[in-house]
């Protein structure tokens, strides 16, 4: 299967903008079952999947030794890896009985179901924002991570109206520093609908979900988007923009909010 | 609490080697409870709690509106997060009794239990090697990413003798890159204990955690460490480089490995 995708985006930069073909790498929900029974759906590059399983149950310390192993089944197409294992049914039923292991936001199956319901979101389809602005408010946000300039061990998140940085908050996980801007701006009741979200690091498809959840229909990074994102963001006509970093960016879908 | 902790490393910067003080960011495992309910463990920056909390929980969709929150009540010394919610005590159970919601390497608790067994792990303490490999292993480690170059979006994780990279995975998932850089080993029956690990990506407990477990000695990343990965590499003495880049890199524990 292909780790990428072939997308067209517009590029600005330094003051040039163009339509200009890309690549974006790809997010594959892959479900690992042993003995018949679901453990998780990792989200990952769609290759290499009986490492990656067999790599996941070594490090959970599900398996110990290739003896344990008697058939494994990888169904790439639908994502699913089957591994069977030896005379230790009664450890994965207790495992799984008692928490199953889920990554992100609750792994793959959450996800689909925040993917069918994302149709319902009404983003404010009327709010614009020059790319000028753009510019300036990744210049400002970059420049008040001060945790990562010092450690480079931290991701950050921010909300913005357009003119200023509201709400910022950084953490060594991408996910909390969004959930703590999302749980800043619920406590001081911000409404997200004419907010802009700005991100430092990477756009996948469950910091996407986060978004839209929240009715968010700009959202700005400093990274690379992943395709299931931009897939999504697509549906829901938010506008996404990635690598914006200096006098550039990358605008990928939402194009009519940013004004040239 | 502070968000940083002061380490001392030895810097090896062109040619230059010294014993200089530096800072890491700290991990901490906060752990979520609603209605007297353990919901998840995150390992975040120990700061802005009730953000956090709330924000998680309106991800995942288990709040929506500040009139259903009753009480909130933080333990920062602990780590906990208690929130009271209105009358929804039935599907609070119904969504934790069917999968708890867990991060990365199944949350903080398995973390902890990882923790304590790492002192029984028997590292390789006889293994050397020059910084000079490290430097070109790094250099050798960087060129092969070509899913990175194209699309900014992946992290890399490898496995080396010292002289040759033996196996080199790229993935979407910090996490997913070294689960298959561990399978893929782990199948071709390569033994752990003299190799050494590769990462582009952040060396966090977890990380650090799954190569313990494989018995690595060596752990060597592009990107900064945490400090509870440090903590943890210290008791069980791996030698964790970090920040290799180029001409530099950063040697936080297990120093006599290195030949200088």
């Amino acid at each position: 299967m292909n780790l990428t995708r072939k997308i067209s985006l517009i590029r600005y930069d330094k003051g040039n903008i163009e339509e200009t073909p890309d690549i974006v790498v790809r997010e594959f929900p892959l479900t690992i079952h042993i003995n018949k029974e679901r453990i998780v759906t990792l989200l990952c590059s769609p290759k290499d999947f009986t490492y990656l399983s067999l790599g996941f149950l070594l490090s959970e310390g599900l398996i110990k030794e290739k003896s344990e192993i008697k058939a494994i089944e990888i169904d790439e197409k639908k994502g699913m890896a089957y591994i069977e294992v030896m005379g230790k049914e009664n450890t994965f039923q207790r495992i799984s009985g008692k928490a199953k292991i889920s990554k992100g936001c609750s792994g793959g199956s959450l996800l689909y179901n925040v993917k069918d319901k994302l149709h319902d979101i009404p983003l404010d389809n009327n709010m614009k924002i020059s790319y000028k602005k753009v510019l300036s408010m990744m210049k400002e946000f970059s420049g008040k991570s001060e945790l990562f300039q010092n450690t480079g061990g931290v991701h950050s998140a921010a909300l913005s109206d357009g003119d200023n940085i509201l709400i910022f908050h950084e953490d060594v996980g991408r996910h909390n520093a969004l959930d703590k801007v999302i749980g800043d701006a619920f406590m001081k009741e911000i409404d997200f609908l004419d907010k802009i979200l700005l991100l430092s690091g990477r756009i996948s498809s469950e910091m996407l979900a986060k978004a839209a959840k929240r009715n968010i229909s700009i959202l700005v990074s400093r990274s690379a988007p992943m395709d299931l994102a931009l897939e999504m963001g697509k549906e829901i006509n938010m506008t996404i923009i990635g690598f914006a970093r200096g006098e550039r960016f990358n605008l990928y879908s939402g194009k009519e909010r940013i004004i040239f």
